[in-house]
């Protein structure tokens, strides 16, 4: 994994990378999902709660993830922080091949006031994320009342380009009424945009994870009835982008410029001279080896059974592959 | 969150680091666990399906994370990777204040030869993990066959000094049958070191986390009901080292050098001065606040609230607490 | 297991009653809660697909079970199918001690125009439920369309008195639209009703518990995403009603008529001959036995150890304990 | 449902049979599998808390259950509770055609001296069930140190014909070893029995479901973790004997002797005249109706949507079809 830290345009607004390494082993894994953790705090904060514990919970779900740190107190300033996310966003996609993302599967997850800004970004943005995720967030117009400037009703500003919404929230939420998440889902069922919400009974503001990681060692902060909603959020973004491949067929799209043990079996299977070389060395593999393996390079195999050949071996094979030509 | 690479004493043989951040909203977690992770591929590789995604999944249980690169192929003749995982662990221990680990909450990971890694390092290990993760483990003397070198039969080695372990295998494995994990449990059992042990009846050899993410594209390699064991797992470790603290009593230990924003409520409170000064600013917080907040820094809690004070009034309230005197 | 079927007034409505056994070895379950059941069918019809495998499901979480088969067709101008509800709600209550109910603790449990009937009892009941858990409800007075008779829009009835509920509808619901749960949970938010609501983007109308078993063999009834409605409203049933005792404190409030093997352990020894004359007779038991065992009959502790008293000795324990007066 | 009780050859031996109702709305299950509970109680004894609330919870899965009281006390000599065993389950596959059960999906379930019963039944019965479930079984010969007569170790006698199994266990039982489970798998393994196995560190003796249902009021008797055994068995279950269908393809196997409302759609299909009259009456129903419907009765999809035809109109077609002729 790479940490990048990236300073955008406005003064103090910083988009933190959190980058997972590719694999060879991992060819299913090209391209990943992105998730863009906008934190929460009244847009005069951004919590650490709602950020790295967030970011990682994301991460072990194969996601890149970035957290960004936007304009916040006088700063906050409608639309500064929405130029913000944008920004945060368009670099997302720009860097997309880079970054090994998929830039059609670019969530958003804010959580309150960071709720507010994901949605703004969803609704009213000049570039607009794949999926919104919204915990507890500040919808309604009069949530402004408790922020530094005023901002939109983002239950205003729902169209048809906004992106499918999952949304949780606490009937007992006292800071932020669930009239915001309820208003929104209104919202965007008159306009028929896809979302997924659930309300629990109970719960303060601001649980974010409502595990004891993030609790402050409050008790008030742990709710484990409202910390099924992780689990169900990536559920839900797995159906809204789908899961990581992993089908039978092997993958073997790829041109081969040079034959070697570093070639998938399959591809040196579609040659009849590699094939024979291969099992003049190992007879075990037989003329038909499982379709698995027929995605995984040589190499792999090799290295997964050290009885088949030895080093010396390998490298004579090898050497012995690489003299075949490429048609 | 930091990723640091250290070189152990043998070559090519590398630990890396994966430390979660520290932030003074998130008071009771200052010391966290820590998993040493030990990915499999028969003393030859280092596979990277268990190397990354199950880092990842271990950080977002908010536990620092190492991975161990150890000795291969040549270099694997024991007690060489044996040396390598015992030095990783020293290290963890040695730095457990800088990198916030308990060092009595450290858990070695292992897969199949990394299992036998792993295990070896809870029954022969000069020095010995707290706890054992142990995924389709190598453990009989009789996995040398495979294997670069010889290796012990660690089910030999259970002694009274072994921590307690997690187990799982897949009943179908043929690469390294489950006979190897039920030794190790008979053996775990008859020494009286407690263990949880699950065996799926269904999944090849490899499995890693059994999901999508880890499959490398191969549906062999996608077995929900084995990947029930993480989620097992984790809850396992949790009985084992406690969860992170979360009481309503806020933690009101520290020593105050000097009074302001940043000092807990509860704290400011026992000074008879500082409530004063703080009920003349800020009387909606009244006589008895709720003991949630009292293990806050004032100024987070004026963070959540922003119609409290202005920016400005909280600097006047800052210098003036920062001049009363700590007894 | 007992189960009685009642005929109610009006004709064809039939009450069905799944009574779970006491047992002397459950003495924390002398009351259950309850859940009456209205399975939908658009007032023409009681699908069994939401009458004995909802049942069933609540059965297993301990609860006494009833389903309701209310007026339909010609006869279901309203109210009279309020009135087989209101019926049937007054005789669990009426009945509630020979059935081993919590007159306290009765949910309501309606689908699709089940759920209409279930929130019509909550919300203009002469008697009304202690919770309503209600799928795919339909609500607004516009559902009259495909209805036999026109029925009352329940959102617009919440009042003061209305219990909490639980909803659960997906978003591309057809027939019966999102906006039915959308309204009444706004409703009941105005009235400060508390609720738990889920809504799933995806899955049609009248899913049941949305598994293979309620699917009538139809791929489109299963839903995976969706069938977690019932885990989570069982966990939402046990916040609102409670989950049955289980204190380490024996419970030992009954009053003893005379002491035998039958008497729990604890009221035993609270006598010093009878404990005087079961140490003499089992030493084993020690001065102060486990307190676990204390909320136990003494029989039921001697039926798990046969080593510690044969069956004639036993016979003997029991004659001596029932000569010792209870004072 | 149905509750019958049938009086055993042996003297107060009782089979209890919980037997789930058909209907038309669920043609996908005509044939249910069936679980056959064997509570435990050291053969002095069958425990309540091992029986209905276990029953119940299978019931909630969709299987036909029953329990069996078998040969205690004295009567508890080798090999007479074994032959109530038999004798049940040779009742359960001789009445299968009537109680709607699949006969080659027989599970026996038992707990404690229940299991070993379940397990004598697996691997010396005259006749077989078809899947063992096995709760902290006693398997060991030593174990008839605390029964009123000798058993057979059962692990001695695991031979081809036994049938997989699923077994849990507690690492810290004390008055049944893990040491029964763990030599039972090895013995399972030898004979290439597939088998799932779940050892949970943490629980006393005799948890059954080791959820506040069951546990008689004693804190110790509640065990979040070990309660995870049921829906891990469950899963199980379903993989040996399979989900109940769903598939998209309606069932259309059956032989039709007139038309009506009550045929299914598709085979109403097949036949042009009834066809062309049900599309005359119902023009919605458009010439290529949606796969899901064609598995349904007629009448079923007619009382679905009220507003398609009167109850007039639904008689004049049914009569209609009813003159068309079955060729």
């Amino acid at each position: 994994m790479k940490i990048q830290s990236v300073n955008l345009s406005n003064t103090n607004v910083i988009l933190t990378a959190y980058l997972l390494d590719s694999s060879p082993e991992m060819p299913n894994i090209k391209q990943r999902p992105a998730v863009l953790v906008l934190p929460g705090g009244g847009y005069r904060a951004c919590s650490d709660r709602e950020a790295e514990p967030v970011a990682m919970a994301f991460l072990a779900e194969g996601y890149q993830v970035f957290i960004l740190r936007y304009s916040l107190n006088q700063h906050a300033v409608f639309p500064r922080p929405l130029n913000d996310a944008e920004e945060a966003l368009t670099l997302i996609r720009a860097n997309s091949a880079d970054w090994s993302i998929d830039p059609q599967k670019v969530a958003v997850c804010g959580f309150s006031a960071g709720g507010h800004l994901a949605a703004a970004l969803g609704t009213m943005g000049s570039t607009r994320p794949n999926a919104m995720i919204l915990g507890y967030p500040c919808i309604l117009e009069e949530m402004s009342d408790i922020f530094p400037a005023p901002v939109p009703g983002v239950d205003q500003e729902v169209d048809e380009l906004t992106p499918p919404a999952f949304l949780f929230h606490t009937f007992d939420d006292r800071r932020v009424p669930v009239q915001n998440s309820l208003a929104f889902a209104d919202a965007l069922n008159r306009k028929n945009i896809p979302f997924e919400m659930h309300i629990f009974p109970t719960g303060t503001h601001g649980l974010s994870l409502a595990r004891p990681l993030t609790s402050s060692g409050l008790q008030s902060m742990v709710e484990p009835v409202v910390a099924q909603w992780f689990g169900l959020c990536t559920r839900w973004v797995s159906s809204v982008f789908g899961e990581f491949p992993s089908s039978i067929e092997p993958v073997l799209d790829e041109e081969v410029h040079e034959y070697s043990l570093d070639v998938k079996l399959g591809l040196l299977w579609n040659n009849e001279q590699c094939k024979k070389l291969i099992l003049d060395a190992i007879p075990e593999l037989g003329e038909t080896p499982h379709p698995d393996a027929m995605g995984v390079p040589l190499r792999t195999i090799l290295s997964y059974d050290g009885d088949l050949l030895t080093e010396e071996e390998q490298k004579q094979l090898n050497d012995g592959l690489k003299t075949i030509s490429v048609i």
